[in-house]
């Protein structure tokens, strides 16, 4: 690994003058806003979502009465989070099909973390809207989404709907993208390098160091086991550098 | 007037502790995100939109072959830009009565201040999103994204998409909110006075002190000539302010 | 405002013949069809639209338990109440802004008039379904609407669903159009004038002669203080005539 | 069938008082609005339908360059045409199945009689709103569709849009509904007879006595040969008598 | 009728050899998959219908406590089951009218021999899938699900879901398509007669010989009296044999 | 990985009687309807899918002129494919998470073996109805969509659409599930399984051994690097096991 890392340092010049094996500048803003129990802004790089955090008693009609509680996301891009104008799914009256695969891989691995039982019969709504897009969207939205998820259990224990926030989380998580660019692995992509990578993966990984979801797509050209292996070391050092950003937000 | 006002100064005891006349801080922030041609975040007290202006060459359809430009607006809250979190209007599958009434305002507002012939074939769309409300979203949409609309003007000039961006502006347009509460006429309703006014007005005018809009509503107990007199004094002092602050913000 | 009037009546010739501040010939006929518990069709010139009231024991489930009632409308245009068909909003899966907009304004400016607490957990819906369009359709409505749900209200009395009609209703409400036409302040205008029109105006007023709605729009010219106050003397005549109208029509 | 008639007229007690092949009172009301180039009120009993017909130059998109017209028609009830409200489709944002077999049993019928090589590239709309609803409203809505169907080809040919409208006839339609009632076959069932009907049966029939629709229906009990002639022999005289009906209001 | 049938027999050459009287070769098969209470698929000809009957304890809201059951059904196309790809009504957002139709039509058929008494308050839903569409889906549909739901109340009875399966059925029930073509009545109509058919009837039958439907439709083409007698012959043995492949598939 | 695959058909118990690293029975019909240009029937076990491909000259609006062919796919369950009957996403009126997501997986699969510039300006659409669901029906749809897709593609060059459909297949793709159930990892899961796995994992394959995609799932127990590289082989033993499949079956 070691020795990847150097040649990479070395050779790929990225555009933003990154390393190969370097993320985009975080920035984590917790009670961005006032009304909700949690309320992140995280910036990777030129990306910003706006994350908050929802707590409500009760769970869904479905889930009374289990005991456990329920967590869930929901996405969206403001209009001109992009360079192009996008339609608003309120105006199209329907949701579309990339807003629906990324909410629910949010609500997934936000839901990876969480002791539903210790939750209680409680529901937390994560709402990730991204102000502005430049790669990486679904990833800095999941590792965002944790803080503002944290929040609103300290909320929640100040105002004893829960016992113990601690409690209810068995880990952090949070999430990033790499990719393979012109035969190189890299970490962290804008969109620039996004809409050029042969290949994309996502990866969330636990405090621990554990996968909760991996998704990698190949619909350029397919990926060996060898680069799904450097991508998956990139990943891991990218979510434990997000990881030591979120700590440090949360200690603030 | 004079009188009044010294009155309204002496007696009323607002809950943020403003006089009657006087509006909240207000805060313009232009470029805000990178991407669209204009975008504006305007604070006025507690509420926070997000304005952008987005200039695309071409008109609609039904405007094709006239000669003339076209600007249209859209108005949307995040769901926990409230006390309450709000089902998103996307995930319901349709726009709601409110949403389309802002709208379709903020859009009329914005058209009284444009000449099209001056604009040309090119279209305008204005998106208010509101990141946190605290009363007076749709008259801080306006005053907003008066701002992103001039932004979005110099842009096509500087791109040669238009020929000058003074020309298309005929005026400046703000608009406030005002109401009478308890029997008092009051400037600048935020949400804990907006939600007891029993007449509520919202209040769009020029810089030359014209009115575009006017809104009045007494759904609660109807208001006689005298107090509607009292009223648009109110919102022609609050609107020169809002203008100040418009010419301020657009002058760094 | 006599001098005004005197000078309109001399001096503009509207398509119609009428004076400045004359209304168009008004009918009102109750009964219009049997189910409704109100029934009415308005006709303001050529403008023609049917009305009813259904009156409903309970509320929607938001408002239980509040003693309150609850009034509610909902317009619409059947498609060829136009010049040009216009396509029907079941088809399209979705209902316009427009549409939206005047059905709560209407809602607004009945609920206006009418005391919640004496009409107990009742509601009433009022459908206000234009046959023939010819300008003024919104306050037509509101004129009509009026006066169906008057006869709801008796209906309901005589059948001992509330106690006593008259103590439902606060006061009357009427609505008007009036516009600036060529420089020359209108009252109500029928479509050949609403379009040429640079200031439109819709007053809502009740038998008191205050305000319950005023929705001034200036898209195509701003308008000062003195024409707004002209404005208003003309809605004020012509509400005055309107609340003649349904009286005699309800005395029937 | 004599005979048949006999005993019935003898016999059976309709809670209107008509005897079993008798029609309930027709009115047709030609040019009850202006707008559209046919518009027809129908009155069959307490049911009432205005029925228009807009014509256009062109065709639908995957009817264009055929040499051949269109006619279609959409049906609908206002909210308040029956006892119980109903809400509106817009509002649902659907159309149910109910609407959409009717409309489409319309647009049939219509077409059943007009030659679409002599309509040439041109469309005909035919809306069916239900004003009152008391049995029999699609029924009436084809009768009524087919006398604005000819006032919008006289408009067509006094225009000049087309030839001549009676080339483009190839003979009429109405249509009326029968059914078995305790037993006995009867014409024209009014909704309190419609509801207890065992079996139910619409017939659109030409001048000429020819089927254009027969849609029976027996979910409560199956019906035999022998009752399903008897119904056909109901509708041809309540068809012949509709007819006579038509031809008698297009004379006027 | 025996010399109508030899005439044909003789005369006609229909482009799968048939003689006009003629059905497509039948084939049910029962348990065609596993889940649904009855699995049908149901071959005439080309045409193929997968029937599921889905039996659940309960009814739906309107019809609580009432003591009855309900039988609903609901039609659809897969895309390719035409030659050329029909949109999912899915990914339309809405259903079509023809959908519809068709759907209202199979409820009614089968409801039509169903006790709902004897059924007592319990729901079977009716499925029917179109893989392949060659002519007569809905006449295949109804008559594959009336074997479905068969299968369905067997299941019942031995689930002491209902007493007895055999007291819920009144009779049998099946249906065919019938045609003119080129002034030949003909039985069982695959697509390509079909869509050069100047009429088309649809005929639901009991096995008692009985009507429960009758949809003809002469949009092309009037027919008479007579032609409606000859149609009604063919259908009626149509549906013998039917019901007789019926019999023999709820025998094995 | 050859002690692993002992240690596991020694030790673990499956429902069916299954290795850990066993496929269930594939068998794979082609031609299964007539109309599409392929058309083929998966079965995996008790799943079955029913896969078609749609040919089509020309590509959306988006991409014309591009020279670049498209490959688009959509996924969908019949309502009794289960255990309990799913509601129609066409009556819902829109298309839930789950299908937008799986649509979208399998279309990426598809497109990650077609040469687009090969395959020119033409469209193929898979279409992918489950008849029975018993887990992994969205591995089986790819699986059983690249036979459809060979199908269409042979079609095209036999109808002189394409010069030559091998050309256009740059490798065969296939798909399976694999997942840790009581921390045993196991290939090809039924809803049994699938519903106790604590990760889940979806892996497409090509013929020469890369990666398309891998979505991995770890909703209720992260996974470990480990527990990575074990479902990883057992995914690339199962997925070569399909392609012997899809071989044989297109050799057929």
């Amino acid at each position: 690994m070691a020795e990847i890392k150097d040649l990479l340092n070395n050779v790929v010049l990225r555009p933003d003058g990154r390393a190969a094996d370097e993320l985009r500048p975080v920035r984590i803003t917790r009670n961005f806003t006032d009304a909700p129990e949690g309320s992140v802004l995280i910036e990777c790089g030129s990306t910003r979502v706006m994350c908050t955090a929802t707590f409500t008693t009760g769970v869904p009609r479905w889930r009374k009465d289990s005991g456990l509680g329920w967590v869930t996301a929901e996405y969206a891009m403001l209009p001109r989070a992009t360079a192009e104008r996008t339609d608003r799914e309120s105006v199209r009256g329907k949701i579309g099909g990339r807003t629906h695969e990324i909410s629910r891989l949010i609500g997934r691995c936000l839901r990876g973390v969480v002791d539903m039982k210790a939750l209680g019969e409680n529901q937390i709504q994560l709402d990730c809207d991204v102000l502005q897009a430049d790669g990486g969207t679904r990833t800095a939205s999941i590792t965002g989404a944790y803080v503002a998820l944290v929040d609103a259990l300290r909320w929640a224990e100040r105002n004893r709907k829960i016992k113990r926030a601690d409690k209810v989380l068995k880990d952090c998580v949070s999430a990033v993208s790499v990719g393979v660019i012109n035969g190189t692995p890299m970490l962290d992509l804008p969109y620039i390098e996004d809409s050029q990578a042969m290949t994309d993966m996502n990866v969330a990984m636990t405090g621990s160091g554990q996968f909760i979801e991996i998704q990698g797509t190949a619909e350029h050209r397919p990926f060996s086991r060898d680069e799904l292996n450097q991508l998956l070391d990139l990943a891991e050092k990218g979510n434990k550098e997000l990881q030591a950003a979120q700590r440090a937000a949360l200690a603030e």
